[in-house]
């Protein structure tokens, strides 16, 4: 799906067809006093096809368009999203040192667009984000990615705390950045397989994932206020990480 | 100057005596049609105090404001501007190991305020932008920066090659950004004072002060699209600033 194409779906019958047909939806609106079969049919389907529902006013619905939607409004995904199961045992099969970039809340898509960009640049080998809580991967942020999120597979998973767990079971180092009990980022060994968790811009890290986490670690700040932006902040650990590595003679990508 | 201000001053009197004033204008724009006494003494006022004046097509200011602008437009800045050669000898007096940011020609102004914040956070000395072919430190730059900008000190030259020579002769190691004949960005020692030469989204470096660095660094790109924001670029390089000195046990402010 390329930026060009239309973002939106609307109209109970057109997205279960979209649903039932493979597309990748990135969340449905579906109106608060919509009932009927034909709507517990379609949420069944949604369930089914993991697609995140919202129960909303219509009026959020109207704002989007004011066509015959029904109360029903499917924002279609930019990207294909790929599942965290599948993608991290092809890259210890194909002999790679996977390099895994975990968001947790970053919510402005341009953020979310210029850390795919970096992303790419880097040779990281996917992006992982939560199903809520999250941007939508939409043309915005494939144009603010310059195209990055054509190339960089994303990993959309209901639970992102399960997806940490899932890592470091898998053997990663799961690296937090965080400014509580933290040492300076530069410190820990990046050299093997490892996911680096960037929190979101406001909340930062959620606290059940910082739990998960095999090393805190944080940028330090001199100055007055304190607060990289994500998108720099993430450039300046992914960066790190490819120093070590080169610095260890591998072959980043 | 905060943010809240209004940023524009029209007519020749109010925009002659806000020159008088001393107050810092980022550009005056003044109609091409204009002639008479009172524009030539206008003129040489903005001469004088080193303001940037731009000869426009009337409807260029009628876009700005409808109101009797009298074809004379001024841009105030959001932030006193310095200037290097005063600041410079300040921070060898003070005993510090400056480091100064040149951007040369970033004109997009959500990259000059992350950067700023950037700079912010590390502990930069200034930053140094040229008078033409920038950004204009405005409110939205202001806000950008997250308020950086109302700590971070920068200077705005007339003449970027001069600037960066009078830098060179002042004992900074000069490191300019480039693909060209560039080695790895951390493999120059940062240690001691140094300047930081970032190039613009488009054209990157202009020619006349790639001459003129000591050394010229890349920062490692692999998969498709190659070019990282200037944002995030400049992240990593003012961060492996921040890393060495750290490394070498200095106090980076």
């Amino acid at each position: 799906m390329r930026t060009d194409e239309k973002q939106y779906i609307f109209g109970i019958r057109p997205v279960m067809e979209a649903i039932q047909a493979g597309k990748t939806i990135d969340r449905l609106l579906v109106s608060k006093s919509l009932k009927g079969d034909l709507v517990t049919e379609l949420l069944a389907a949604a369930r089914e096809a993991d697609v995140p529902v919202q129960r909303v006013p219509v009026e959020r619905i109207d704002r989007v368009t004011r066509k015959n939607h029904q109360g029903v409004l499917a924002t279609l995904s930019a990207v294909e999203y790929y599942k965290l199961e599948q993608l991290v045992p092809t890259f210890f099969e194909n002999g790679e040192n996977p390099f895994i970039v975990v968001l947790d809340g970053v919510t402005d898509v341009r953020n979310f667009g210029a850390i795919a960009r970096t992303c790419e640049c880097a040779g990281v080998s996917a992006i992982v984000i939560p199903e809520r809580g999250s941007v939508s991967v939409n043309a915005d942020a494939v144009k603010t990615s310059a195209g990055a999120l054509n190339y960089l597979p994303v990993c959309r998973e209901s639970n992102l705390v399960n997806a940490v767990k899932y890592l470091r079971d898998s053997g990663f180092l799961i690296v937090g950045t965080s400014d509580h009990n933290a040492r300076d980022y530069t410190l820990p060994s990046y050299t093997g397989p490892v996911a680096i968790v960037m929190g979101g811009e406001d909340a930062g890290m959620s606290p059940a994932i910082v739990k998960h986490c095999d090393e805190r670690v944080v940028i330090p700040e001199y100055g007055n206020i304190k607060s990289l932006n994500v998108s720099v902040a993430a450039g300046i650990m992914i960066y790190e990480v490819v120093r070590q590595r080169r610095n260890d003679n591998q072959d980043v990508i």
